[in-house]
């Protein structure tokens, strides 16, 4: 069957009234991939979401359509997000096809124009304004207290509401809930998405059980790990360079909730579990997506991974997003000249 | 329903026998979407078919599934191409997920690193041989001969099968052929494809009438406008840069039994199509992809297009793919003073 988005086929899952338009980029009914050789290796079976199949490559599309058909419900000619990333290349994807206007802040002289085409080329206008993060933040807020602007940063309630619709796309391709669930967790509002979502899945009988949520961050980002802000995050993982989560509280109930947990691993082992991912399943996740299989491959070395478990890990963004990153741990070409005996040679034929 | 890859959809409609294995990175159903403001504009139902969302970002998943499937089942250890794009992307992945080696060659000296991330972090061994692309190819066929290694460049009969799948999901979506299909055309192996499925499907029956396919070319690459060989091609489009079609013949034949037509189309409107698809209905596609659109807005504006008929246009690759061709004529960001004013000012409100 074709793909309809989100809206449509959870209609009655969402917060949707009659006056909510029913607008898609055919986000969301993302493959759920078998990760057979990985599986193998680690004596699991294992899944990965592919959440940087959607339209503009991140799971953020997912509250994005949410919080666009509820901006146009309530009748506002405009967005407005501080960001660098992928919700600025989400609010502006949905803006543009809305026919609403798009304003994405930042903090002048502190990002690359590369993390932004995608933001200019969907038509956003693009603002550098003095200060830093959250001076640019607080703008948009303030911005948004006009009517007419909605303001669609993770503070947006219908971004979460979206972002349920992972968790029970998960459940009804497996028919069942996995036994594990392992998340990045950067600003924590995707991981409190999940737990919500299953819980309403419990409580409707489509699940039996919780699956333990497990929430994985970088060594140098890593505030629900050390229980304290992080004044200076640093991580190669962009998409999880956060060091104080704004829904740090809601993703602390979701592990407890869960019987899950917290914890964080370096980037040497978040480069290496992106280049585990790609070359045994042939899958190319951006940095921050590959946390939760590193997380997996330090549990197994620890000896601390059951055999058997059902495990789904979410890869929230593409690896296309951010290519220059996977270059730093691989080899380059070889080289070799033009004849088939000096290729059998190079090549070990 | 979940997705299942093209092997299992379409396992009666392609040359699939029982030991072929069922491989799959869940390419293909890739979402067909309406783009509702560009028809309003151009007055057609307008639809395009967002190949970019397949697993490794373009529509070479489909015949690269059929291709190492066939590999597979006939014991070769390996695959190998000669190739800078979207092929040894695509044939790195497969190669790494069904466990066969995969060797890349390219013309050494002639590639920039960041277009073979890809190939590289799926694992493929990437050789960079002393002579141009043609001798590279030769290369790769010589080394083919022997029987443990299967050649997936576009001569790989299999390629071609398993990309008429794009032609039957749109086909099945609209439950009737739509009146034009419009493609971008390089090597030509795809609207072939094409051809060759909707030829199909009409014989069984499942479409009444031949839609009209649309090749369009690139204005310094377009050998099949001009009908001889280019022997320097070059145009901002990558991914269609070729002025010797591997499959002119085919494609040839494909134009005239649809009643169709190839024309050209400059790399200027080839960037302004892309920026207008990204920012009118929020989908961002490779500079290549991008013809297809180039070419009604210009049909448009010569009073060429009739209205009412209904179009899918093919987008090849993901605009992720190559992030620098659309920032030449995009506006950077506006400069503003972090208070509310100033922004109020910038932006107009």
């Amino acid at each position: 069957m074709a793909r309809q988005g989100i809206l449509h086929r959870y209609e009655k899952d969402l917060p949707l009234t009659r006056a909510t338009p029913r607008i898609t980029l055919m986000e969301g009914d993302t493959p759920l991939i078998h990760l057979k050789n990985l599986s193998r290796e680690l004596k699991v079976e294992l899944w990965a979401k592919f959440d940087g199949l959607n339209p503009t490559g991140s799971f953020k599309d997912r509250g994005m359509v949410m919080a666009v058909a509820k901006a146009l419900e309530e009748k506002t000619t405009a967005v407005i997000c501080a960001s660098t990333g992928n919700t600025s290349a989400s609010a502006a994807a949905y803006a543009a096809s809305a026919g609403l206007a798009c304003f994405v802040l930042l903090p002048a002289g502190k990002v690359a124009l590369g993390k932004l085409t995608q933001a200019l080329i969907y038509g956003a206008k693009v603002v550098a304004v003095k200060g830093n993060f959250d001076e640019a933040l607080q703008l948009a807020r303030e911005a948004a207290l006009s009517k007419k602007i909605t303001l669609v940063n993770s503070i947006n309630p219908y971004r979460l509401w979206g972002q349920r619709s992972a968790a029970w796309e998960i459940c009804d391709e497996l028919q069942k809930a996995p036994d594990w669930i392992v998340l990045p967790v950067g600003n924590a509002g995707n991981i409190s998405a999940y737990a919500a979502g299953l819980e309403y899945y419990k409580e409707i009988g489509k699940i039996d059980s919780m699956p333990r949520l497990m929430g994985v961050q970088a060594e140098g980002a890593a505030p629900l790990v050390l229980g304290r802000i992080v004044e200076k995050p640093e991580t190669v993982a962009t998409a999880i360079r956060i060091g104080n989560p704004v829904n740090a509280e809601k993703a602390v109930r979701a592990i407890e909730m869960s019987n899950g947990k917290f914890d964080a691993v370096t980037d040497t082992e978040i480069l290496e579990a992106q280049r585990e991912l790609a070359s045994q399943d042939g899958v190319f996740a951006e940095p921050a997506s590959c946390a939760p299989l590193a997380f997996l491959l330090k549990q197994k070395r620890a000896g601390k991974l059951s055999e058997g478990l059902r495990i789904v890990l979410i890869l929230t963004g593409n690896g296309l997003k951010d290519p220059d990153s996977p270059l730093q741990g691989l080899p380059g070409p070889i080289s070799a000249e033009g004849t088939l005996e000096a290729l059998k040679g190079v090549l070990g034929l």
